[in-house]
């Protein structure tokens, strides 16, 4: 039976991939890759050269077209179905260059079970009929490395923490939590919770290029747009994530 | 100047450490170490192995006990804070054990960021006046290790997923999610949820021993129940946690 691996190798740095990734990663017959285009051909390089450390003996490596995704769609779950649908024949058509007994993998960044829809396209791959076993191993979340930058924790004590979208923050603060992690944050919604909120921010988690600021919102708001916005303009491509809470500690 | 890392070493995998924990394990002088006494004894043994393992130089291990806690305390925030003290003190005569200019490390199960107490003892600490650097490698988080042996995500489609404790399940619902994810739950709290939710459980997630059990609340809460019983007298530990999932998936 054809086994399909997906390999979470965490936030950015190499270095964040797991003893059990890298041996995982020697297992492998085809690596599977659906990219955007040329925009991040930083994030390209840094997962080939993860190959490059990691693995020795011979592989494949098939590439596909990541269908395009409306970012402002009128209805977000109907305009994510459709894409991955659209994602799901792509990836169909990769797994076509899998031989009966091989292994393939999908490489995700952070770990796979944090907005990533990789198993989600893989289980509708396996409800079309298509035969394989999947094997998760878990990696470095953006968020843990994002606390480990500021060392601090992602939750007070006994207390609990959700972890949500730049989308939900807009749309008001999330009930019955004082501490707010938020991923997939193009548009600063950080912006519109109450100015004594503390923030830890972070782009390029783990890697050189690692940007942490924190502050009181009120205080670090405007920093963080302008360094986002300069960094992202430089490098053609961010990865950012912030941590918010609202009973602020006595020092940062 | 000494410093201080705190080292997320996984849910129990030692395949779960990451290469830059490996790493950073060879730069320690001193391992600090917190235990209760001998009943996780495998725990116990199961961190040693891993330095055998990792680090070839040598080290020296300097161990504490652990204060006891009141695990039903009346006040949760006080009762916690005043044991948080009492394990300051046993760790600043742990720290006194650190050279100059030496390297000291704590291990912490999953990732340091996620109920642990870890980064909060040495900010007492260091509020205290020592002086040390910290810095923090990230790890892999039990909820990761969860989400991977089920093969599911942590989240829905653009939605938010609440980390919380079973004392906070125990006491209803969270508002604005449909994923929970807990921990620290001794007492079946999800025995209290709606019997259609979804549940994903798993204990001594990424051992050999690991167990999962998943399916709707109503059909599989008294399997755990007993399944962990059964597990916990026969181990004399038992570590655990599972996500909850209100719009239950076609399959599992």
């Amino acid at each position: 039976m054809r086994k399909i691996l997906v390999i979470g190798i965490g936030a950015g740095n190499p270095d964040h991939l797991t003893v059990q990734a890298v041996k995982a990663l020697q297992t492998v017959d085809v690596f599977f890759v659906l990219d955007k285009g040329s925009v991040k051909q930083e994030l390209v390089d840094l997962r080939s050269s993860i190959l490059e450390a990691h693995v020795t003996r011979p592989y494949r490596w098939v590439e596909g077209r990541d269908p395009d995704r409306d970012r402002n769609p009128a209805d977000y779950v109907a305009t994510i179905d459709a894409w991955r649908r659209a994602r799901a024949d792509v990836c169909l058509s990769l797994l076509s260059e899998l031989g009966p007994d091989e292994v393939g993998a999908f490489l995700v960044w952070g770990d796979p079970s944090l907005y990533d829809s990789t198993l989600a396209i893989l289980d509708d791959l396996l409800a079309r009929g298509s035969e394989f076993s999947v094997e998760v191993i878990p990696g470095v979340t953006s968020v843990a490395a994002l606390t480990a930058g500021h060392r601090v924790a992602l939750n007070q004590v006994g207390k609990p923490v959700q972890i949500t979208t730049g989308r939900r923050l807009a749309a008001g603060w999330p009930s019955d939590v004082d501490d707010v992690a938020v991923m997939l944050d193009a548009k600063y919604s950080f912006e519109g919770v109450d100015p004594d909120t503390w923030i830890y921010w972070g782009a390029y988690l783990g890697m050189p290029d690692e940007i942490l600021i924190s502050g009181r919102v009120g205080e670090v708001a405007a920093e963080i747009r302008s360094v986002r916005e300069e960094a992202r303009a430089r490098k053609g491509w961010i990865m950012d994530t912030y941590l918010l809470r609202r009973d602020s500690p006595a020092s940062p």
